[in-house]
């Protein structure tokens, strides 16, 4: 197994980070983008949130993720963040890992839970990882995504407190 | 009951927009507001939004609603929207009106549902309204909304389709 070194983003990795967001996102079946993927958008949604964390292997940036709150003032203190893996990098376990890392990292920045909006019903993999994590789910949209091979999809509100958390 | 007229906004409502969000934020029990209620506000979620109406009696601003994509691309085929009816103006079925012309324009503007992310649990007038308009709950957020008095209490997801809707 590789050896992965998780660290905060900097400036320097904004090409980077794109990089791999427009790798995810061309994939097409979990993430919502189909434009509009830019720097500004790198600039907005991952330096712009609570944290942001990339995890690398050999110089390759092969991780990332971001949190922050969900909602504006009253709803502020529920976090939700985004997770990505670089097709190279999957099956080894790393998903977990950064999932546990975000997860401490939100707890310790005061939230109080961790929401996910739309995480779409045939990502399998990521359900099952969400669900041994402790979260559950607590919404279905129908039709939610327009996924490219299946068309109109399900997607899933999940969501866990710290309740269940041990450390 | 008092006439009421609807229209589209434009930029010179902006100040009696304000006025009105900053109104409806205050009540505290309804928005996720507590900070940055300001013109940017008003200029990057109601003018930004795919469609702003304003509804006036006697030259007053008494309600608004905004609505537009709930995500980008893949999930932007689902609205999302905001209404707001002005203390004095409520309990005259106006926000039902609201509601009717919202969905009207919403789907002749290509959207195929609408979705509410954040109705908060205790707000008994909104969510009966929305049942009564073909809404049905998809999703319960545990803790979501920090009630002025009530502490952390439960928001709903609420959705609809056209399917139920005759015109």
């Amino acid at each position: 197994m590789n050896e992965f070194i998780f660290r905060t983003a900097t400036r320097a990795d904004a090409p980077a980070m794109l990089s791999l967001l427009r790798s995810v996102t061309i994939e097409g079946d979990t993430l919502p983008f189909t434009s509009g993927v830019d720097s500004d958008l790198i600039d907005t949604q991952w330096f712009g949130a609570s944290g942001c964390v990339l995890a690398y292997s050999h110089d390759q940036l092969v991780a990332m993720y971001r949190y922050g709150a969900n909602m504006p003032g009253r709803g502020t203190h529920i976090a939700t963040a985004t997770f990505l893996v670089a097709q190279e990098a999957r099956g080894q376990g790393l998903g977990r890992k950064l999932m546990e890392h975000c997860l401490k990292k939100a707890k310790a920045s005061g939230f109080r839970a961790m929401q996910f909006n739309q995480v779409v019903a045939t990502n399998l993999a990521a359900l099952s990882l969400y669900r041994s994590l402790g979260f559950r789910r607590v919404g279905k949209i129908p039709e939610a995504f327009a996924h490219p091979q299946y068309g109109y999809v399900s997607a899933y509100v999940m969501y866990r407190d710290w309740a269940v958390m041990n450390s």
